[in-house]
C-alpha cells in the first residue's frame, strides 16, 4: 500500500465500534488506533479492555478530546444519527478526515450542512456501507456489465428484514429513539436496500420515489416496517422492503432481460471469509410449458479481510493519500448523498400518504 | 377415487389446451376426452392428430355443438379472457360444469355475471390455477401454519416476470390484444403472485391495495409491468411484481417472525415429479455482527402426477360427486373471486396514479 500509516480516533463506544476496531486492527501496517473518546471514562476503559486495544491508545472521557488531538488524522465515528451534524462538523473543523456510521444524516439539509464543512477543509469522508468493499461486491459488479449475462437490468428487488427485538428491549436501542435515530428501519437497514439498488443501476437516480403502503411505527414513533418503489424514467424498476419485525431475509434481487444475479446476505455475508451469489440466465419452456430450467450457477467469493476491513483499508488508503499531498476521493461523498437523498424522498412520501415523490 | 368418469368437452385448441389435455389423457380412470370444439375442424383436428387424442373423440366446427353434446359433463374452457363471460354462461346453461382458464374475468362484475349461472345450475367451477394442487403446496401450508417454524407471517413477496418476446411477436399473442385479454401482465402472471399471497395469508383479504407507480402499457395497450402492495389491518403486507420484459424470475418468499419459507418456481415447477421449497429460521448472529447463520432446509416433494394433472383430477372428483347426487364445492368459486377483486383493485388503483384501493 506504502503510504503514511492512519491514526484513528474513535468516537464512542457503540456496538458497531467493536466490529470496526477488530478490524482495524487487522491492518497493523496501514492504521493505528490512537484515542478513543467516550462520554465516560469507565466506558472508554471497558471498550479498550474488552477490545485489547494495545495500551498506548488514548482514553478520553470526552469526543472533544479526541478532535482536539493532534496525533489523530482520521475518526471513525458510530454515534447516533441525530449527533452526526453536531460531531462531523467539528471533526471536520479540526481536520479529522471522517469515515461515518450510516445512516450519515437525518435529512439532506444536514447532510450537505456537514459535507461541506468536509469538503471546504478538503476532508476525506466515507459511509460505513461495508458492502460496498467486498470483492463479490465488485465481481457482481462486472456480472451486471456483461450484457450477455443479466442483460439489461429491469427490476432491482432489495429486501432486509431482521428482528429488532421490537417491542421487547426496543427502548433500549438507540434505534427506537426519534432523537438518535428518528429513520427507523428506513435508516438502519433500508439504507442498504436503497444503496444496493442505486448501485445496481450504476448509481444514476431514479425519476420518482413512492412508498408504500403499510408503513408501521413503533411506540416510540419510529419507523418499523416500510417499502418503497423507485422508479427510472426508462421503465426500470427498484423495490425495497425493510422491517425490524421479522427472521432474517437480506436478499438482493437484480433481475433483466437474459438473467437474474441472486444474493442472500448481500449487506453481511453469513461468512467472513467466502460469500456467494447466483447467476441465473437463458431460461428455457420444456415442450407445452410442463417444466423450465435455466443456467444456474453459484459464484463463491474469497476474502482474506472481512469487508468491514476492506473498508477501513480503502478509507485509509485515501487519507493516506491526502496525507502525502493527495486530493479527497469525491466519489464517496456522491453516493452518500445519493442514498440519503433517496431515503428522504421514501420517507416524504410516506409522511405525505405515499405520494409519489418527483425527484 | 370411484364414482363416475367425467366426461370432458374442450372449448378452444388454444396453446394451454394441449398442457391440459396430457394431463387428462394421464387419468385415464377418472376422465374421457369426449368432444374438442374449435372454430375451424381444420384446427380441431390437427389438435387432435398433435395431441394424439383416441379415435373416438368428437371434433366440432364450433363450440356451441360441444355445449350442445349431451354426452360432455364437463367443459375446459381456455378461450381468451374476454369470451369467457359468453362461454361460461352458454355452457352452464346447458348444464356443463367449468373448468376455466385464469384469469377468470376482466371484472369482478363479468366473473359475479357468469358465476350467477353456474350456481344457479348447481355446478363445479374451477379456475385453473394447477400450482393450487401441487402437494409441494399442501406442505408448505403446513409449514406457515406451525407457528414453532416460520411463526407469525408478515411479509410475502411474489415475484413473476417472463420474457413474453415483447415487442417483437407480440401482436400474435392474445395476452397483446386488449379486447382479449385486457389485464395483460396482472391477468397472465399478476393473477399467480395474487393467488400465492392470498393462499399464504389464507385466503384472507387485505384491507387495501396499492399499485407501484412505474406500470407500463404495450403500445397495444395492455399491461406488460406492474406491482402493487397489499396491506392487511394488523399490518401483514403482500408485495407483487410482474413483468412481461425480464428473464424468468417465480419467486415467493413468505417471512414470518421466526423464519422464511422460499419457492423459486411457484407457478410452474421446473421438473415435472420433484418440486423443492427452501425453509430458513432461528437466525443466529455472530459475535459483533461479523456474519450470521439461520438453520436451513431444503424441502424435495415428489408428485407422480403433474400438478395440472391433479388439478383436472380434484376438478373431476367434485364434478362426479355431483353426477352421483352431491353438491358443487364451493371454495373455487370463493378463492377465484378473491383473486379477481384484488386483480381489479391493483388495475383500478394503476388507473388512478396508484391511489389506494380500500376494500
Amino acid at each position: 500500500m506504502g503510504g503514511r500509516k492512519v491514526r484513528f480516533g474513535i468516537l464512542g463506544c457503540a456496538g458497531i465500534a467493536e466490529k470496526l476496531v477488530r478490524a482495524m486492527l487487522m491492518l497493523p501496517e496501514q492504521v493505528q488506533i490512537t484515542a478513543v473518546g467516550s462520554r465516560s471514562l469507565g466506558k472508554a476503559q471497558a471498550f479498550a479492555a474488552r477490545n485489547k486495544l494495545p495500551a498506548d491508545v488514548k482514553l478520553y472521557e470526552s469526543y472533544d478530546a479526541v478532535l482536539d488531538d493532534g496525533e489523530v488524522d482520521a475518526v471513525y465515528l458510530p454515534l447516533p444519527t441525530g449527533l452526526h451534524l453536531e460531531w462531523v462538523t467539528k471533526a471536520a473543523e479540526k481536520g479529522k478526515h471522517v469515515l461515518l456510521e450510516k445512516p450519515v444524516a437525518p435529512t439532506v439539509e444536514e447532510l450537505d450542512e456537514f459535507l461541506a464543512v468536509v469538503e471546504r477543509n478538503q476532508l476525506q469522508f466515507m459511509d460505513g456501507t461495508m458492502f460496498m468493499h467486498h470483492p463479490r461486491t465488485a465481481q457482481m459488479q462486472q456480472v451486471l456489465r456483461n450484457s450477455q449475462v443479466v442483460g439489461e437490468l429491469r427490476e432491482v428487488i432489495a429486501v432486509f428484514i431482521t428482528d429488532l427485538g421490537v417491542p421487547t428491549g426496543w427502548t433500549s436501542d438507540i434505534r427506537g429513539q426519534p432523537h438518535l435515530d428518528g429513520l427507523g428501519c428506513l435508516g438502519d437497514i433500508g439504507w442498504y436496500c436503497i444503496r444496493l439498488i442505486l448501485w445496481a443501476y450504476d448509481f444514476e437516480m431514479p425519476h420518482t420515489v413512492t412508498a408504500h403502503s403499510g408503513s408501521k411505527l413503533s411506540d416510540t414513533g419510529v419507523l418499523t416496517v416500510c417499502g418503497a418503489t423507485f422508479e427510472w424514467k426508462d421503465g426500470r424498476i427498484g423495490t425495497m422492503r425493510t422491517s425490524f419485525l421479522g427472521d432474517m431475509v437480506m436478499k438482493g434481487i437484480c433481475a433483466g432481460s437474459k438473467g437474474t444475479l441472486e444474493i442472500d446476505d448481500f449487506v453481511i455475508p453469513k461468512k467472513e471469509d467466502l460469500a456467494s451469489y447466483r447467476v441465473k440466465e437463458a431460461t428455457v419452456w420444456e415442450d407445452r410449458s410442463i417444466g423450465w430450467g435455466s443456467r444456474e450457477e453459484v459464484h463463491q467469493v474469497k476474502t482474506s479481510l472481512p469487508q468491514e476491513a476492506l473498508m477501513v483499508q480503502e478509507f485509509s488508503r485515501l487519507v493516506s493519500n491526502i496525507l502525502d499531498g493527495g486530493v479527497p476521493e469525491p466519489v464517496w461523498v456522491t453516493v452518500a448523498r445519493k442514498t440519503q437523498i433517496l431515503l428522504n424522498a421514501v420517507k416524504s412520501s410516506i409522511e405525505s400518504n405515499c405520494n409519489t415523490i418527483t425527484l
